[in-house]
């Protein structure tokens, strides 16, 4: 919704504790399951659904992997690697080390742990599961409670349009390590979400965008039907987090991919990019407040913290403070 | 051709060093990929082709698994699990644990190693590779010179008919432990050889049938069109090597099947169901020699010896006594 309308009578909550607080995070990779953690470690399971940038998924060595839904599941579950920011605690390399011994592609490094995740989710889909239920599966056995949901249960992939022509995203991300430079990001079209998140979406109070890459985390998402209209029209508050800081990205090609798309590399930007659809902009306290001087911004309201989440504790933390945040702008 | 021809004019070979003998091998799993070790050890690679049965072939966890050609294979490079005789020696279970520990499928145990073949395989066929190249591809970076050729490049599940209907055969022989008694092994229609099996059959001196399983391992290879009417109808010396020893199955569920469908246990009736497709029959010395009693074997040529192979130097006596033995047939 617009900031503007920010005060309607209609905005405001009868609820009054976090407890009560329905949200969904929308979220990419490292960043996005951070937040969502965070977020996971203080409200009630049955408040909070994550849905999952799916765009990044593909077909592999005869596997379907999902990234961005295995990194935000091995962050709920704390077995995430915080050295890396995806994959596994405790990982080894036995099967890829071979894989590349017998002339098989090795550029995508899968794990042995990672890879009983790729084998049950295409077992589970070859069974006729979608990719929502062998989600919803994996996450059981993972002792993981809140809602976990693919943006949709269609595929979905993001496509990189450069000098190349168009890579399918895991090429450029992965194999070409962000290369060459991005013209555009190529979405597809007419791809449908499911009831899962359209009801998530219709009964939640507040939609939370994590500090993802906003070209191929979130947009991919906002580009499934109908939910960039959900987000825009259902009187809820959206609060986005930004991944830039102080004009870089905490990981990720966020940052160099704006600059290859001829935008400023500031979480301004961030904020710019994201217009009406936003009704709050969290943003680090090693940037500077140039918000005001833009026109377009003067009435979205910020909100200024550490949003550098180096632990659990810094998530939870990062989480509670939006969460605390949004809570008075809904008693106001 | 029939044992009585065998001393026509046109069976005699013209070359009389084991040298220049063109062998193909039909070979199953664990028994057939020992002698086909056990020949490959004496002749040079161009001049000897194993055609492995595929009828085992299952997709499961989303990846095409091919039991019998990964065993011979593995035979072939000297990196099999003799304790086993099947898998990888030095393998690992990662994958497959945490498969099962998160609700997946793990009764078909999947080895570290091993994975990294059906992870390659099922790369190679994607790209649009048949199985036939994908086998050459992964041959290749095991340093395997002898063509290893799949029975077909089209899949040809063998199914097993029993009291609860018809079972897929990984289900029959891993999952259920050789569970129900077997009515019937349904083989499927229409399936078609290569070009390189058929080429291979057209200019081999001799077939060699290898102890595997007759109707799980050796059927499904002569069931594909028109391997039957190619051992049966070329001018070739077909020796048959016995999987039975003195009433029992040196591995597998041969002799379990045999009872089951009727059969004697014996050596003496897999001789008799190979019946007029093989000229020599080679049974073990723990055998006694009861052949000449039975009428319908009257005209076959017997060599009885020490078939068990314990170890590799086994499997190149064994071959290495076969092969001396039908060039004697071929120069007389």
């Amino acid at each position: 919704m617009p900031a503007s309308s920010l005060s309607n009578d209609n905005r405001k909550k009868t609820q009054s504790t976090l407890h009560d607080l329905k949200v969904v995070v929308l979220a990419g990779g490292v960043g996005g399951a951070k937040l969502a953690d965070g977020v996971a470690q203080i409200l009630p399971p049955e408040n909070l659904s994550i849905v999952v940038n799916t765009g990044d998924d593909f077909k592999h060595l005869g596997l379907t992997i999902c990234p961005d839904l295995d990194t935000v599941m091995y962050n709920l579950a704390g077995i995430d690697n915080p050295a890396t920011g995806w994959g596994r605690q405790g990982e080894s390399w036995r099967t890829i080390t071979e894989v590349g011994r017998i002339g098989g592609p090795d550029w995508f490094k899968l794990g042995d742990l990672d890879l009983a995740v790729h084998l049950t989710r295409s077992h589970l889909l070859a069974k006729g599961c979608t990719l929502t239920e062998a989600t919803r599966h994996i996450c059981d056995h993972y002792g993981i409670k809140t809602q976990l949901l693919p943006m949709s249960d269609q595929p979905a992939p993001t496509m990189i349009a450069c000098e190349e022509g168009l890579l399918p995203f895991q090429n450029w991300f992965v194999k070409r390590q962000w290369q060459p430079a991005v013209q555009e990001v190529r979405l597809p079209e007419d791809v449908k979400t499911t009831s899962q998140v359209a009801l998530a979406l219709e009964r939640t109070d507040l939609i939370l965008i994590a500090p993802s890459n906003p070209f191929v985390s979130i947009d991919p998402i906002l580009n499934v039907y109908p939910i960039r209209a959900m987000v825009a029209d259902l009187p809820k508050l959206v609060v986005a987090v930004s991944p830039i800081i102080a004009g870089e990205a905490v990981k990720g090609p966020a940052a160099k991919m704006m600059g290859e798309m001829g935008m400023e590399v500031s979480s301004v930007a961030v904020a710019v990019y994201y217009g009406d659809l936003i009704d709050v902009f969290v943003f680090d306290q090693r940037d500077s407040s140039l918000y005001k001087q833009e026109g377009s911004l003067k009435d979205l309201v910020t909100f200024q913290t550490d949003t550098i989440m180096r632990d659990r504790q810094d998530r939870r933390h990062l989480a509670q403070q939006i969460l605390d945040f949004s809570m008075e702008l809904f008693n106001k």
